[in-house]
C-alpha cells in the first residue's frame, strides 16, 4: 500500500521529536536525581533512549521507515530505497522535529525553551568515536537487510544502547539528533562549535558502512526497501 | 473464538492489578534499599514495571487485549475496535483492579492496607509531561497496529521504560494506576489532589494521538480488532 | 518427534543447575562489588537472573520444555501437558539440578562446596508474596498458552525481573531453587527453617493461577503441551 | 544463496572487532564516570556487551553466522556446519578481528594504541568459571538449534549479560576476545600469562557442551547449518 509523502514526513517529524525528548529529557532526570554519579546518570540516559528507540521503531516503522536520522537516510537514497527527490523531505522533517523535541523535553521539565549547551565535545577521539559509532549503526540496519523486519527495531535499540558506552562520544551517530542537542544546555548537550565536525564524522561513517556492506550482501539494492521497514513510494 | 465479556473483564481485572502491584512494590522495595540515591531507586521501579508490561501484555493480551489502561479503551472504543456499550465494564475492571494491586502490594510490604499519599506532583511541567507521556503511549500502540500483534508487549514496556526517565511526571499515563497510586503512600504515590489534573491530561494525550494515527495510517479502523490483541466482542 | 524422557528429565537438571548457579552467583558477585549498597547489588542479581531464564529456556525449552520448577511441572501435569507418570523424574531431576547448581556457584567463587544459609526469611508478608509470586508466574505461562512459544522465554524472563522488585520476597517462586538457596550462606540464601512455608505458597499461588486460567482460556488443556514447549511424552 | 568465503571472513573481522571495542570501550567507560563503585561500572560493561551482541548477531549473522569465536567456529565444524577446511580462516579473521577492535577501542578513548593487561586472573575458580561460562554459551547456541534462527541474536546475548554477572571470571568465554582482552590495561583487561588458563578452559567447556547436545538433540548435525545463522559454504 501507498503512503503519502506528506504522512511519511510527518511521522518522521514525531518520531524524531521524541527521540529527542528522550534524549534530552532523560539525561535531565538522570543528572538530578543522581547525587553527581555520572555513570548512573548515563546509566538512566542509556536504558532511556535504547527503548525509546524500539517503541518508536515499531510505531513509526510502519509508516515512513522509521530513520530519524539524516545518515540513514542518506544511506537509504543511496542504496535506492528512497527516492532522491524524497530526501529532502525526510531531512527537514527530521531536523525540525529534532528541535520540536528539544522544545518538549525543556517544556516538561521547566526549562527555558531553548539554551544554547555548553558542553565540549571536541578533538580527535571524539571525532573518530562518532565515526566508528555511526558505520556501526549502519551496519547493524543492513546487516539486517535479509531479515524479516521486525529485527530492526532491536537491532538498533540494541546497538544504541551499547555505543552510548563504548564510544567516548556516547555516540550521537544522527546529525539531527546532534543539531537538536547543541539547543540544550543540559546534560545531554554539545557546544553549536562542535557540531560540524561531529555531523562531518558522522557521514563518513555512514557511507563507509553502506559501500562495506553492499560488498558484504550483494543484493543489498533490492532489499533496501525492505530493511528500513514499510517507506513506499510515491514516485 | 469467541471470549465472553466476564472473562475478557477479569483479565482486565487481574491484569491492572498485578501491573499497579509492580509499580508499587518495586517502588517501596526500591526506596528502602537504595540508601537515598533516589536515581538507584526509580532504576529499580522503571525496570520492574517495564518488564512486568512485557509479562502482562503477553499473559493477558490473548484474553481481553491487555488494555489495562482507560485511555487505551476508550482509544480503542473510538476506533470501534471496543464495543461502547463494553466499555464501562472495562474501565470498572480496570480501576477495581487498579485498587486491588494497590492493597496487594501493601500487603506483601507489611504496610496499612490503604493510605493516602502525600506525594505533591503538581504544575503545568507536570501536567504537560502527561500529556506527552499518554501521547507517546497511545501512538505507539497505533503505530503497531500494521504490524503482527508480538510487537505489542516489547513495543509498550519499552516506551513505558523510557517515558519513566524523559518526562518530569515519571510517565504515569494511565487513569486507572493513577487512581490507585493516590491510595498509597509510598515512593510512587500522587497526592489525591493531584489525580484529576493527571488524568484530564492523560485522556487529552490520547486521543490526540489517536486522531494522529487516524490520519497517519488511513486504516486504522480496520486493524484496531487486531492491534490490541484478541478481544473479539460478544456484541 | 518424541525426545525420551531420559533426554528430557537432563535436560531439566542442567537447565536448574544454571538457573540456581545464575541467582546465587550473581548474588555473590553482586554483594562483592557493591560496597554495600544492596539496591545495586539486587540490580545485578535481577538482571542476571532474568536474562538466564530467557537463554535456558531457548536453550532447553525444545528438549524439555524448560520447566526447572516442580509447581510449573505439576501445574503442566494438572493441564495435561505433561503424563502424571513422568512428573517425579522432572521433580527429581530439577532439585537434584539446583543442588548441582548451587554447588557449581560456590565452586566457580571459591567458597565451600555447601553451607547452609543464615538469611531468615518468614512471616505473613513474605509468605503472601511467595504466593503472589507464583501465581504471577504461572498466570504468565499459561497466559502465553494462545500465542506461539517463542513468548515464553521473554514473558517469563520479564516477569521474574520484575518479581525481584515487587515482591517482598524477591520472588523465588520455585521450589527447587528454594531448597537449592538453602545451601547457600549468601546474599541469595534462605535459613532451611523458612523453606516449607516458602514451598506451600509457591504450591497454593501456582494452583490457584491454574484454575484462574483453566477458566480465562477454556481451551487450556488442549493447548497445554504447546505452551510449555515441545516435551513431547514417550508415554 | 552462497555467500562467498572472503565475505564470511570479513564478516567474522568486523564483527569481531565491534564485539571486542565494545567490551573494552565500555569499560574505560565505565570505570571513569562509576566513582570507584566497581558494581555500577560493571553493570555498563554488561549491558553494553549484551546489547552489542543481540546488535552484531543480527547485523552479520546472515553473512557468516556470527560467531566471533573460535569455540564456536570448532562447535560448529565439529558438528559439520562449517567445512574443517575454511575453520583457519574463520579463526584467524576473528583473532585478528579482536586486535583491531582492541586498537579501536584506544584510539576512541586517546589511549596507547596497545598496552598490555596487568589485570591478573588465575587460579582454579576462574578457570573453572570460564569452563562453566563457556558450556553454557555453546548449551545456548545448541539448544537454539530447533527453533528460528532468529531466537540466537536474544539468547546469546541475554546469557552473556548474565554471565558476566554469575562466573567469577566475568564470562571471556571466547578465546579470540580473551588474547585481544590481554592488550588493554584496562578495565576488561586480562594478563597476558592468563590468557592460555582462560583458553584451555574455554574449548573444554565448548566441547563439553557440544557433545552433551549431540546426545539430547539427536539431529544436531543435520541442524547445524541452520542453528549459526547462513553461512553457506563454497566447498
Amino acid at each position: 500500500m501507498k503512503i503519502s509523502l506528506a504522512r511519511r514526513v510527518v511521522a518522521e517529524f514525531f518520531g524524531t521529536a521524541f527521540l529527542v525528548a528522550a534524549v534530552i529529557g532523560s539525561g535531565v532526570m538522570g543528572e538530578r536525581l543522581a547525587n553527581g554519579n555520572v555513570a548512573l546518570a548515563l546509566l538512566a540516559n542509556t536504558i532511556a533512549t535504547g527503548a525509546t528507540l524500539v517503541a518508536l521503531i515499531f510505531a513509526f516503522g510502519q509508516v515512513s521507515g522509521a530513520h530519524f536520522n539524516p545518515v540513514v537516510t542518506i544511506a537509504d537514497a543511496l542504496e535506492r530505497g528512497l527516492a532522491w527527490k524524497e530526501t529532502p523531505h525526510y531531512l527537514i522533517g527530521q531536523i525540525l522535529g529534532g528541535i520540536g523535541g528539544s522544545i518538549i523535553a525543556h517544556l516538561m521539565f521547566g526549562l527555558p525553551l531553548i539554551s544554547f549547551s555548553r558542553h565540549a565535545r571536541t578533538g580527535l577521539p571524539q571525532m573518530f568515536s562518532e565515526f566508528v559509532a555511526t558505520f556501526g549503526l549502519v551496519s547493524v540496519i543492513w546487516g539486517c537487510s535479509r531479515l524479516r523486519s521486525n529485527a530492526v527495531p532491536f537491532a538498533v535499540g540494541a546497538y544504541i544502547t551499547a555505543a552510548y558506552w563504548f564510544t567516548a562520544s556516547t555516540s550521537f551517530a544522527n546529525p539531527a539528533v546532534t543539531i537538536a542537542r547543541c539547543l540544550s544546555d543540559t546534560f545531554a548537550g554539545i557546544r553549536p562549535t562542535d557540531v560540524p565536525g561531529f555531523v562531518v564524522a558522522q557521514f563518513l561513517g555512514g557511507i563507509a558502512a553502506t559501500f562495506l556492506f553492499r560488498w558484504l550482501v550483494p543484493n543489498l539494492q533490492v532489499r533496501a526497501k525492505e530493511v528500513l521497514l514499510a517507506h513506499d513510494s510515491d514516485g
